[in-house]
């Protein structure tokens, strides 16, 4: 996954915040949370709040609802082909009517607001329309509304490239254009508002009594993102880390303590966490699919023809594994998402070709439980726990995989959710058994 | 009213205009004509049809039916003091989800089109928000691409100020926004496509058989447009006439001859007028309000008192009548539309006095029924026709108001439709009764 590069405040930038005595807050709220006029009141009244406690809020919307799903529909009725700068400038609306309406909400209970367009907000991006890179935010307009106490409200997702063409930010826009204002303004707060109050140490749809963490690491926050936790976007997660930006994941729904995604280090210092727990939550993951090239001739270079090919296609590769098999043969098998899958069958003929020999099996049907934790990896203790639990519930392990950051093993699609409840069980739910 | 200043096209618009050998065809089509995916579609063909003509189409669209009036509606749930800023930030919204659709139309269609925003196209505003001026259009940006072979689609009714705040040109604002255009790029053609196929000699509502125009000069049209017949704002035929820009009003539903609103120099040359018919069309007005200040003592500048109070109210004035009454008093009436009829009410008492004596009378039974045409009040013979032809007809003259290009009678609201079904058998559908 590319990383963005986000330049760090400029030197204006930096002077206008030096200027500036308020801590300054970035609140971003979510297409659920602005669905309609009341839940649009309700996120005024929310952001006014914070104001009234002497913050200087910057708020970042997503569009109402569904807009974003009716004009993908309207534009189908249209063509099937897009151009992709149409599409941006097509989506790009409805952030826009959303927060203009925040603006309005927030005017009505007596603070001045203005909303702002991802131009307008300074937020530059590459030309990749439909899914453009930030490449830098300049603050000085938010920053001399703050100034003047006004509560800032911009549209998410969108920015604009050097010749002003409105670009569109992909999957997960909001989020990644909250954390990058935060980073660009120099805000010391930034607040990710969304249908879910926090960082769960499972899926709650599975799990009956998940327990919310207090705090997440970036790295732990990837690995659960990446693997289905669809509570953050990475590329957010990624600008965090990469500027040390605590973000913290809440509900927009009620007053309820969310989880700060942060370093570990600060993680330390604020939650006074003593002695780490290292298994931090239980991921999963379902709609993926299993290639397994068998009898791949050991050779060098092999399967970096494998994985050049792939990657030629625009695949995501989810999990590689190649076990020894026998008589100077491999195995290597790799996980891509079930949307890839029709793809990849297109250069399956190919890839065998590569690995003279070879045969390709495709399994549908296979899901990932993955144990994620700073250090997991590094104490076998947990392994043979995990091991046990899946094969006391009955459940097959096909494939295993490791980093420092979680332990994975592929399963059977059918028993994903009873992995989950089991692992969940056995290091959440017992008291006090100790690693 | 005031006119717009647009700066004429600038030296470099000039140069590249020059450099460019295609005829250029700006048109505009309504909110009615993108309502829907298949109206969308239409308009993709037609302009596409116009391209293939071997000219270089500039299209402006309106925000797809209704759109504007939800948004406005949304608004209104959040606040009923909305800032005019967010108001434009709203709704320039609609215009950019059209334009976007109707650009990926044109491109399904084979022919390559982009999409710009009021600012992308270079429309530049003061900061009056919702009712922008337009201070001038920066026509490279449609040029280089038209040049490149391009359809351009604009987003009407919206445009940027120079500390890039996004405007819009309140109503009427994409009919605007094309002449501007066409004024902008030294277009050679401007179009206004609607659901109306051009301008009719009275309200086909009301008259069984109307005849449509084939051309009709500014001056008429601004008469006919100020009065009632909704065919092209004002604001738009002003910009036409101080440029010079004919424009064509036609509808987009199908092929068919619209109006030509031109300079009679023009019209005399394409249209081949030999004589000049002194009627060129029937206007009315129904939601009027009649106020008289009646024994109005005869000192200089109690008119001036009472109409500088009503202008500092933001009220249009659509008529004044004065006439003199008896022994040194004098009855002032004049005509405000229905919907500023409150606001006036609310000054009534200060008018009063104003001009000391005087009693107000407010009528809101009254409607206007016009005459309109090049030199109409010229020729006694058409007033003495109209009056008689009221009478004939059992309508009762309240007030009688001319201009060089018009003549209108205040009459009672219900014989409205009586008087305009009376006036236009008497002028266009007995057959040659001559002047």
């Amino acid at each position: 996954m590319k990383t963005e590069k986000i330049l760090a405040a400029s030197g204006t930038n930096l002077l206008t915040r030096r200027s500036f005595a308020k801590p300054i807050l970035v609140q971003k709220y979510g297409g659920s949370s602005v669905a309609t006029a009341d839940l649009i009141k309700n996120v005024a009244r929310r952001v006014v709040a914070r104001h009234r406690e002497g913050k200087a809020v910057v708020v970042v919307v997503s569009a109402m609802g569904k807009t974003t799903d009716s004009l993908i529909k309207l534009s189908k009725e249209i063509t099937q082909h897009p151009q992709r700068r149409e599409m941006d400038m097509l989506l790009h609306a409805g952030e826009i009517i959303s927060t203009a309406l925040v603006a309005m909400a927030i005017a009505e209970l007596g603070i001045p607001s203005v909303s702002f367009t991802g131009q307008q907000a300074g937020m530059r991006t590459d030309s990749s329309h439909t899914e453009a890179r930030i490449l830098g935010v300049d603050g000085v307009r938010i920053l001399e509304e703050l100034g003047s106490g006004k509560i800032v409200v911009i549209a998410g997702f969108q920015g604009i490239t050097a010749d002003l063409q409105i670009t569109t930010l992909g999957r997960g826009g909001s989020d990644t254009s909250a954390v990058a204002i935060a980073v660009g303004i120099g805000a010391d707060e930034c607040e990710i508002l969304t249908d879910v109050d926090g960082v769960y140490t499972a899926d709650p749809r599975i799990v009956e009594k998940p327990l919310k963490m207090s705090w997440c690491s970036y790295d732990e926050m990837l690995e659960l993102a990446i693997l289905g936790a669809k509570v953050l976007h990475s590329r957010s997660v990624e600008i965090a880390r990469r500027f040390d930006v605590p973000v913290l994941v809440a509900t927009s729904y009620r007053d309820a303590p969310g989880t700060v995604i942060c370093s570990p280090e600060k993680a330390r210092k604020e939650f006074r966490v003593m002695e780490e727990v290292s298994v931090r939550g239980i991921a999963h993951q379902k709609n993926v699919a299993k290639i397994s090239l068998v009898d791949v001739p050991d050779q060098p270079g092999v399967a970096a023809k494998v994985f050049s090919t792939i990657g030629k296609q625009d695949i995501n590769i989810h999990l590689i594994v190649q076990a020894e098999h026998r008589g100077g043969k491999n195995d290597i098998s790799f996980l891509v998402g079930g949307d890839k899958l029709p793809l990849v069958r297109q250069i399956l003929g190919d890839l065998v070709q590569l690995v003279s020999g070879a045969r390709a099996v495709v399994d549908e049907n296979v899901a990932t439980v993955s144990l994620v934790g700073e250090g997991v990896q590094r104490e076998p203790g947990i392994a043979a726990r995990m091991f046990t639990t899946l094969a006391n519930a009955g459940i097959n392990i096909d494939l295993i995989s490791t980093s420092n950051l979680m332990l994975t093993c592929v399963i059977p699609e059918d028993r994903a959710e009873d992995g989950v409840r089991a692992l969940h069980q056995e290091f959440f739910e017992k008291s006090s058994t100790g690693d």
